[in-house]
């Protein structure tokens, strides 16, 4: 490998992190927290999420959390969307750049937002016809890989999603996620080569994995190798469910980059920096942290984790 | 991938695990740790090592644990020696399975063993002419790829030490080390690959690698793919060193064997059975557990962790 190749974090301990803590983190230290990632050279955020503020009380600051977001130089703020309404609130609130985000799992799908997968379709679709020109759309596809429900996946069913999806506006950005974190590197990589050679017109593919079953940089790496150049990750290993002790969270940030720049695949982040801001992150009250890299490097004195 | 592949796994836990924990462990305890993983499925153990009883008084009872795993059906009970004094009391004592271990760095070999690297190959030599008919011998070269005092290794300087070691004993099982926990999966896999084609009389290859960083399994998996099909692991991914907080220790053998059987690569390990020896080996007083497996498969009641 060589020196110029580069990799793209998308940070989203804000949005997958902060909503599996049930404890109300204040909206200041919300957005502290994205200034500081921002200063460690991070320029890809999910901010937050527009979603029900009864269901997720936890994001019900969005408008505001995206706002500060926005704000930052060069920064580019996604915000998860899960319906047109919550389309149509985050476009009022001014989002730039909106995350759609469906199940490829019906049984996920209709737990998630009651609609079966095909009918998210329509719903995606309605909301790109929406877009004001230059806004940008992630789409997420959850469960693409294995369902919390149904075990793994039949690529086929992930394929015949994407392959209604795709031609809906084929410069969305596309990112299949292991939701349940129980993918294998394997099947990683072959769903991802298999859809990069199959929908060439899609320009940029994304991968976001959990960490759960200790795979979470074994599956980055496999999406890399497979051509994908945009990750996932969130700071201090956040977003495992308050309420499933052991469930544990997204890759993590430090530990994405540490591997990508061990590898000579440069990320734009320093994490001398961001180790301490991931320290933080681990010690906010009801969060559960992972990853290994935060300790690693700050072997005096390790990091206090909240899930101690 | 087909359900015919086979990994063994080599367990390290009481060697590599239990040398780095301060406190006494009893040696009945150890014995019983031994046991309930071969009721596991675990057929091959680094049991001990036979060392000076001044520098590491955890192994003092080397003979009497390395006795108890051999007369387990079909246990193979290897022990860690460092020179050739060791390699007669361990030989002594009735050992039929050697494992000699030298550093490819010389600031580590000095360190540990205070000999050059080349004439720890002279001792290696030495133990080969004094081994019984029918003694198996596993060679590990420790900092393969990774000094904690130098960085990266050159694979030149590895592959010299190698050129000289291998012809003494082609049918002895080699076993580069990750010795830090810094390599990154490409190098690991350029390593190995290039090692098995360099040396086709090696019958067979090991890797043994800790999670520090969180690549223990992406470094386990680049080994697989390089064509390594025995991996050295330690239940609860014991193997931190108690005077560095923040050192993490090799990689777990819960999680090893949960993504080898979720790739239908079958290790003859139930997980089932192993996760609460694992949780049980979590909470040895003054031990570092790492994974994750452990506590995924556990959600009801994560394990104590002895770190917490």
């Amino acid at each position: 490998m060589t020196t110029s190749q580069a990799a793209t974090i998308v940070e989203v301990g804000p949005r997958d992190g902060f909503q599996s803590i049930a404890q109300q983190i204040p909206t200041a230290r919300k957005i502290d927290f994205i200034q500081r990632l921002y200063d460690c050279g991070i320029r890809r955020v999910e901010a937050t999420a527009f979603v029900s503020e009864t269901a997720v009380p936890q994001l019900a600051d969005a408008a505001e959390v995206m706002a500060a977001a926005e704000a930052l130089p060069g920064m580019d703020a996604q915000v998860l969307v899960p319906n047109l309404r919550h389309a149509e609130r985050a476009l009022a609130a001014g989002s730039k750049h909106l995350a759609f985000v469906l199940s490829a799992s019906e049984k996920h799908n209709r737990s998630n937002v009651r609609r079966a997968p095909f009918e998210s379709v329509e719903e995606y679709a309605r909301i790109v016809d929406l877009l004001p020109q230059g806004t940008a759309l992630r789409l997420n596809v959850a469960t693409a890989f294995d369902c919390p429900y149904d075990g793994a996946m039949e690529p086929d069913t992930t394929f015949a999603l994407l392959d209604a999806l795709i031609d809906i506006k084929p410069d969305a950005e596309i990112c299949p996620c292991d939701t349940t974190g129980r993918v294998t590197p394997d099947r990683v990589g072959a769903l991802l080569s298999q859809a990069i050679r199959r929908y060439p017109q899609v320009k940029s593919w994304a991968y976001h994995g959990h960490d759960t079953y200790g795979l979470g940089l074994a599956n980055v790496l496999a999406a890399w190798q497979a051509g994908v150049r945009t990750i996932d990750a969130a700071f201090a290993g956040l977003g495992g469910c308050p309420f499933a002790p052991g469930a544990t969270g997204n890759v993590s940030t430090e530990d994405v980059v540490w591997m990508f720049e061990a590898m000579n695949v440069s990320t734009g982040i320093d994490i001398a920096a961001l180790v301490p801001v991931a320290c933080d992150g681990a010690s906010i009250p009801g969060g559960v942290a992972g990853g290994r890299v935060r300790d690693a490097l700050n072997p005096a004195k390790p990091c206090e984790d909240a899930t101690s």
